[in-house]
């Protein structure tokens, strides 16, 4: 589980990136910096994102949030090695030769087909028990990307929001027209806030999640095609030239 | 069937933090009352939404609606020891054990399941009967969402044809350029209620019902797969480890 | 076959609210009359859409368009008893103890359906014959109601289209600046005939054609799955429990 | 192959109406006429699709351009009678009966099928080897249509960045404001023909291309159904049933 | 492997016609270059991108980009005539008579395929086994093709927070009218970066990479049916009728 340093240079380069280049422009960016746009932005986003979703989903997405910045530690060539390993083993030794392997299986959704192999179970049995827990988890994943998904879209229309309430209250005070530009100017950073949060942050984000659930769901179909394979007493040979079709890239 | 402080949090939130940032940026809240604007938006969304749907899916999402304030009542552990309980006695007693316990249960859905189970229905039978209920219940859901989901769309657009008009009024009285702030600061308002309306109250209301109903629709599947072991006279342990497969958050 | 008062009484009500707010906040509705804005926005959109569906499409929409001021008039729960009554005759005199219901019927899906079983068709020849006829008006259905959402999406693309013709005119005649307020007001006309026409008729009637659609797919359906069941010569009781799960509203 | 008369008329009438109506209002067609928003739109949209279409698609969606003002050639009702005859045929002369009728028939699909029919082909293979036609054309079909849905995609945006561009070149030169009318006229004019090309031609034109499709793919599926019903010796009366079930308008 | 001028050429006239219509018009092309913007628009566009796709995906993203400017190197007629000449081989002499061909065969996808067919596998297995091969291919390449589309999505909300940005700063300056009109400018310069490298650039870009896999699934479908079919020893006549469905442009 290594940080993903490729994610953390996008934030960085992102937010570097339009912040410099306004101040190239020369734009101060002391001007940038607004209280009451914060406020509008950031609680109007949490406000609608605390009504739309239920709180376990809302636990859950918080839960994943922190995977985004670390590299996916599913290693799909090192997967099939160790499924064609367990089944050398399986024809050597039988399904119970696997038993102190699951054991020793770190991850959560492997042990749980390896303690169905070596308890015999049908390969029917096994494959609708592992796609039960396959379909739930992706579910589950997709809903929480959703939560960052939802703030991408509140972000913007918020902003602009916010905006037009500023407009308002310039319009209002149009006998002064020297305070006119500043007044303008502070009522368009609400938008500024919220169409940076979406498109620097929150969408990228959420997207990511996706991808990142997408990849892991990939890793347990291919786990789930090794597992069965071996409850049906397959070929090693075959075994391993099937589960090479997962891997692409 | 208690209440989710979360939602109604989040909807006091998100007009809270939108009207305090105006108010901090020091605009007065009484300019964002409009008499005419809150007619154009409200009574033109309701009016589209009349329209737009048959009487039957309008009452059933009014009906729904209370829900969204509520916490989930189904919990999938809990369901899983009683559907657990249930496969043992059917073990020991026989399908006819189940008797009292169909009667004494609460959720429609399951009373349903349990009923044709003690019928001594075929598993065929079972899971193709509370699959009609699952898909039918489900449909009439998400059609009911899109009655919040539907106001949502039509919200903002009908604000800025509130606008639109106010300008064109507007523009037709330029000779009096002191009033022209004001008037444009009015037509603005229809453009912040249709929007905030939308996206602080209407489409987060919609996607959350959408939530649930997709969660009641895995619990609902939980249920079928678990009285259909229970038919099939599957093992109570092996019943356990597929269940199990649908908690994952 | 009666009147659906709510559509009437939404129409009604959004374009009296929309109307209405604008004459509360003082506008003329004679300045909302523009007869070179409505030939624009009728005729580029009814133009567009002339063009885009094949003539039979077109025909269709036009017919189906009537039905959304009428009330569904399809009674699941009659429909279920009807299903269910059959059953029994035809458990107690065969299937041929149909052939006067079958002539009586007047709706023609079902009535196909009861030739279908006098005939003594296999079940699964039953269900094939009414499936594709399920499908294919399904289909068409879609097809129509994308008729009005067509033209619900053009018609505020193509009021923008005059808006913008009439600011090019406007900004060519600026030597005279005491005209230019009532030129942008007119150039304004075209967006709303086109955002309200969109807003308040045109999607909302395209969605209630699209729900009503699915209605009838869903009594349909419930059809199918009766007449088979008797085909199969199911028990009465078991097809009312397994019908009743179509019910939910 | 007669021509649509109502496609024909549906271009004329968008694009008389949306001038006709500019006109009306005053505005000088001459000034909606300026050569380098034309190679900008029409430029920057074609040079767009062709990066965007591999080749052998781009040639393919020219030839389907045609179709778009013919009337579509399939007859359901006429095709349904002759499978019911061919299927006659072949109860009382064998399928060799149906040689001739195959080598005269013009329509390649069913005459594919007809082929097959006469060689003497198992049920399971005409199935297979007509849905993968059917599913390949309608493929390549679909593909062809989103060559004008992307050009449709693409022109309003660049009309719009003809317009940001032509509104620089305007600001640049604010010193003479007797020019700004007619520079932001003209910027404007690239808008117009951006929005008015897709909602105008562009997208009724993809969407008609679509539907044609689906009718044509309906057809084939029809053909299918009725072929794979004689090979396997159905009754003509039943064919006739179920073929009529894809009549629906 | 060829060059595909088409695509050069597109991607050459889409920038020449939107740059010399705007030089048409009489704009400085000089004034459309500003550093700042670029800092941003590309900035942002990059680190949204990097922060939303995992290193491997980026890095498949970048390896496929290169085909875009080559001819797809599948030619389908050619491969039907070789896996029927194959199905030939196979009758003659047998499975094992393909083993030099197996060895001879430069596509990967394909020589898998024959081994399998060579090895002597069951007509299910390798159906399984390349069917597996082509999902998982199929998903990889559409999630290469959601980086372009992705950074097709950001830059031009990138390029209005620019423009947003650099009016904020001239609002904060209307002490000085004279330099208003080239402040306005200047902002509007991101918007015209962030819309032109989407729509002339990065959407072609994404949707030909997805129509490119489109047809490499189609042509893996094509070898999989074909190899599939010789190893059930269909004949090769009926091979070929089938397998010339996949050719229809």
């Amino acid at each position: 589980m290594r940080v993903d340093l490729l994610s953390l240079l996008g934030i960085f380069l992102a937010f570097a990136a339009v912040l410099g280049g306004n101040w190239l422009e020369g734009g101060h960016l002391g001007s940038l910096v607004n209280g009451p746009a914060i406020v509008i932005v950031l609680g109007g986003t949490v406000g609608a994102i605390l009504l739309q979703t239920p709180v376990p989903v809302f636990l859950h997405a918080m839960r994943l949030a922190g995977q985004v910045f670390l590299l996916p530690s599913h290693d799909l060539r090192g997967t099939i090695r160790k499924l064609v390993g367990w089944s050398e083993t399986a024809r050597r030794d039988g399904l119970l030769g696997l038993e102190d392997e699951a054991e020793r299986e770190a991850d959560l959704f492997v042990r749980k087909g390896m303690q169905l192999l070596v308890d015999g179970s049908e390969p029917g049995v096994i494959r609708n028990v592992l796609e039960v827990e396959l379909d739930s988890r992706e579910r589950a994943e997709l809903l929480a990307s959703k939560v960052f998904e939802g703030m991408g879209g509140y972000s913007p229309t918020i902003g602009i929001l916010g905006a037009v309430m500023g407009l308002v209250h310039v319009m209002q005070n149009l006998a002064d027209p020297s305070k006119l530009g500043s007044g303008i100017a502070t009522a368009f950073v609400a938008t500024i806030y919220g169409v940076g949060l979406a498109n620097l942050f929150l969408l990228p984000f959420a997207s990511k999640l996706k991808t990142l659930s997408l990849r892991r769901a990939q890793f347990r179909e291919l786990v789930i095609e090794g597992i069965v394979s071996i409850a049906e007493g397959e070929n090693p040979r075959n075994i391993e030239l099937k589960l090479m079709g997962f891997v692409n890239e």
